[in-house]
């Protein structure tokens, strides 16, 4: 499997910058963005300054509003939409999409109501088995690739040629893609990273410090791992890449929009407060704790951290609050 | 076993706050210190202003700079000098310990030259199993407890019996004991971890940003947990507190001696500017580095961070050097 062509459905921070990596990888990429004045000013002007201000994108990448221009003859189709508007923009897309098209996700999230991966979505539409996606994870904060910071990322894929085939149109000078087998850990990871980073935002909003940050993302890690168990995902894949790798880069990263969000709600703003103050947008895991919430309900899997931000964000729960009750659970052995 | 008296010998940052969690656990304790001086105000003025500025220790916390008195009719005594200063230190308190004291430590380190554990060398003074020494590890910047933070720690020991007493001695309103069985994996890693944190700092003082610290913590649990296995650690035990939560408060806080002193040396200070920057000290993690390196080479494990940080710290290799080759690793699964 040869990939030269790349066509990225979306153009987002993390969009943008994954087609940037593709192009200096040497391949040709177009980027479909919604919005045509944002086409317009990726192909002409070569910046998106509406999401990465100040990074000059390579020439080789074109843009386009319309995806039949942007999808023609792609040897693979990135995915780069949000993961709830996943599945209507891939309604959109199914007819376009070339037959034996690699296709790959970007998407983090688990779905409202279906309670399904972004891979298990994309299979619902395009008839492509969930583990013939390549799913994108690891510790990659956007913006810092797309300065060609340099960055480890894992490419999940059942199907390991189609791991591979991204590896090899991704890989360049800052670049690092490893492959991996466990599509479902790594989206699971990428997942629920965004629920423990809220957290750990709410964590310093009320005054709490290094340790506390600290045992959040240690057992945050301990509650995705075990929702990954159920699911059958190698538990391997929760030391790696893109379980500690992803959740210590959103948790500690200033740039991130779950963190911030946290950390408003624990300085005691309101939901709407907080969210007028980013953009009009709620961050990506006070939706997410709804769903994986759920689904760890359904696998009767405890998840006490996904739970207490469940509470937090939609029953009105005092942070400190839920904060004291996790601290005050019982003396126990680390893994009882 | 009912642990009521406590003597904590030494009264350094991390010493003297776990000698005030105990007292603030309700235990009577005396904490030994080298010099006269600190052992007086700690006695009289119930601070100690030159490891825990700002901080107001416990009225029933007393101490001494008399190691036979500090040890009289102790039930727990705990061992909080550093790693290299154990073995000559323990000479000298030996013929002094009460028979059926719990010994605790609280050093971090792999002993130069013997390349021991901390566990193994208290019991080749002291004739004690190094199974059942308690070890004390986790997320648990000492700043922080002092201040009363709530935090998470683990209580390691092969005789379960013996974690459980040190537990119940310990747990206050912000301290959190967990016991595990794994005194091998806690020791591995509280050692390793300053050897990362280290790399962080060298990172950041290169200008890397977040996704570099994520995936060289990620990377570094990686080479732990593999010198772990070599040593019989449960793999677990990487995945939690003493591992993932260790690692993760001494990477990201600005408080961590190590992290500060390799962002000097990343900044391209060399390491008599940094030594002469932070008080004549080196870090721990320039000292482990050496022998961690030698144990993991006579098991023929594979730690390239900490070789990396072994050739910056002892054969003046250029810190950039190594970062380029640790970027230029081969394409490849993520685990092989």
């Amino acid at each position: 499997m040869s990939v030269q062509r790349v066509t990225v459905l979306g153009a987002g921070s993390w969009g943008t910058t994954f087609a940037k990596v593709l192009a200096d990888a040497g391949r040709d990429v177009t980027l479909w963005a919604r919005r045509a004045e944002v086409a317009d000013e990726i192909r002409t002007q070569h910046t998106n300054s509406s999401y990465l201000p100040g990074v000059r994108l390579p020439e080789r990448l074109t843009a386009t509003s319309d995806a039949a221009t942007a999808l023609e003859a792609a040897d693979a189709v990135v995915f780069a939409v949000p993961s709830q508007k996943l599945r209507e923009n891939l309604a959109a897309w199914r007819d376009l999409l070339p037959a034996d098209a690699i296709l790959v996700s970007l998407a983090k999230g688990v779905e409202l109501g279906t309670l399904k991966r972004m891979s298990e979505v994309i299979s619902d539409i395009t008839g492509v088995e969930p583990g013939d996606v390549v799913v994108v994870s690891g510790p990659n904060l956007a913006k810092e690739i797309a300065q060609q910071q340099p960055a480890a990322a894992v490419l999940a894929c059942a199907d390991h040629d189609r791991a591979v085939a991204i590896q090899q149109a991704s890989f360049n000078s800052y670049f690092r893609p490893y492959t991996n087998t466990d599509v479902v850990g790594c989206e699971l990871g990428g997942a629920c990273k965004n629920v423990i980073a809220l957290s750990c935002g709410m964590a310093a909003g009320l005054g709490y410090g290094t340790n506390t940050m600290a045992t959040l993302i240690t057992r945050g890690l301990a509650e995705m791992a075990r929702l990954g168990a159920a699911l059958g995902a190698d538990p391997l894949t929760f030391a790696g890449l893109a379980g500690v790798g992803d959740l210590v880069a959103t948790c500690s990263s200033p740039l991130s929009r779950n963190r911030t969000f946290g950390e408003r709600i624990g300085r005691g703003e309101t939901m709407e407060q907080a969210r007028a103050a980013q953009g009009g947008q709620v961050a990506e895991g006070v939706t997410s704790c709804r769903s994986i919430r759920e689904l760890a309900r359904r696998l009767d899997v405890d998840m006490p951290i996904t739970d207490a931000m469940y509470r937090v964000c939609h029953e009105g729960v005092d942070p400190g609050t839920v904060g004291a009750e996790l601290l005050g659970r019982r003396q126990k052995h680390e893994w009882s």
